[in-house]
């Protein structure tokens, strides 16, 4: 009769699995058991303990909705989606960075040169670039669906002041690969604390704060989508995102320039009678396999 | 700037924990994201995977309620349960085992030699024993909460033709440390197969099956409480538990014996003219530090 011990119960799962199964399901679920229960033996994790993450699941199950995904922030706050995400960058593209919770479909056309500020206060930010492939050709016809946080720190699901789509376009770019659009500067915020994930963070004398980022999502047929941010280089929380986002060739300069530099051919230039930020970021996408 | 990679995120997510964390905190946290991340690294964790193990999760959540603890259920399949059961089992005491989702507070009192079995058919089964110290001396007043799966295979909570506390008693022994009660023999059964924890059991070639036992919470004042569980030896699903309880130390010979060797003593004697079984099991309980 086979006797389980704390030794060998990692090598009677293993025995557990069928022959038959899926390869890659059993190498995924062979390294992950043993990985738990080293874990376990480790630390020799006691029955409070286990309680305790038991508990833990089991309050991101109470909280978790369509609007609130604790799972999600939980293993961005652990840094397992910044991970998963810089495993599967191309050397050769631009870096790829977190999705976040904040991502809502079916956002309007925002054209070339279009504007998101409206009449939110704040200083002007013209961000504009061209969208290439890895030989640094345009790539005609690519998609930048675009998101970020009003100036007070919200986005547009999180409050009810703003309309579903405030701060929200999806920008085609022309033959030229150019993309350009006006906005204000987004700003740093912090991830929901109110649920199990605020009580790790705060066991662990964590701060919830993100370093402000605009939200690019850039698409085009015969390329891998890119799910990236751009941050600017003064942000405070640049080196302690508290979701592991910042990548080094994503943080860029928002330079301050004169009203007269503003350029012509965008929406909201007959309103530019004040200094502007610009920041150019040039996204490059890879080839799909 | 601190450029995070997919090498460093690691000792990034440690830089991150307070100097003032409470100490055993950060090292458990920093074991979990330590193997977390490896796990993710070892495997080249793609995002469809990663967002199949958080549907796992929301699975999970959406099924969980009072009666049906589905995380729990996904750590005795993967092991961790019993492992931790394991890693905090006294070597002079009785083994534990896994608790399951089947135990209920409030069971009624079942008095020494009490019956268990009522009208329900199937073969008499007398299970008795002492609770005895780590030295051999039985320990007076000690409690047993005995719990164990109608011939149907259903605990009481699962099954409506039964009544609340149907196949659970309360037994406290005496200054001799014996206990004893006629019951039913249990049969093997499947757990819960409906949910995300029966998908990931398809998907691994496994089954659901756990060998027949019964179940004891055995606590006597100024003893570590003991969660345990007997199976027979004949049992055919003692080698592949589902969910690993099985212990050496907890397997049992179960005598067939003739209707005239029953002893008397027992509530239970006036109906015996048949063969019973017997089983004799002592319990071991170690000293709380
Ligand atoms: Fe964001
Ligand atoms: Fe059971």
């Amino acid at each position: 009769m086979r006797t389980v011990t704390k030794d060998n119960i990692t090598d009677v799962f293993k025995s557990y699995m069928s022959k038959d199964m899926e390869p890659r399901m059993r190498e995924v679920m062979g390294s992950l058991v043993t990985h738990l229960h080293d874990f376990a033996r480790e630390t020799n994790l006691t029955h409070d303990e286990w309680r305790a993450g038991i508990a833990f699941l089991e309050g991101c199950a109470a909280i978790e909705t369509e609007d609130r995904h604790e799972f999600i922030l939980a293993s961005d706050v652990l840094g397992l989606s910044s991970l998963v995400d810089m495993l599967h960058s191309s050397p050769t593209a631009t870096s790829s960075s977190v999705l976040g919770p904040f991502h809502v479909s079916g956002a309007p056309p925002l054209p070339v040169g279009g504007d998101m500020k409206r009449d939110f206060g704040g200083p002007i930010l013209l961000a504009e670039g061209v969208v290439r492939d890895t030989d640094g050709n345009p790539i005609s016809g690519a998609t930048i669906d675009i998101w970020q946080t009003a100036p007070n720190g919200l986005y547009a699901s999180q409050d009810d002041a703003q309309d579903t789509y405030s701060f929200h376009g999806l920008q085609t770019v022309g033959d030229d690969g150019r993309y350009a659009f006006t906005t204000v500067k987004p700003v740093e915020y912090t991830v929901p604390t109110d649920g199990p994930v605020g009580d790790i963070l705060r066991a662990c004398g964590r701060h919830p704060w993100r370093p402000s980022h605009l939200h690019y999502i850039v698409e085009a047929d015969g390329f891998s989508p890119l799910v990236t941010e751009i941050f600017p280089d003064d942000d405070p929380y640049l080196d302690e995102d508290t979701v592991f986002g910042v990548r080094s060739d994503l943080v860029m300069s928002y330079e301050e320039r004169p009203a007269d530099a503003f350029p012509d051919g965008m929406v909201i230039s007959g309103k530019v009678d004040e200094p502007f930020l610009y920041v150019k970021f040039d996204v490059i996408l890879s080839r799909r396999d």
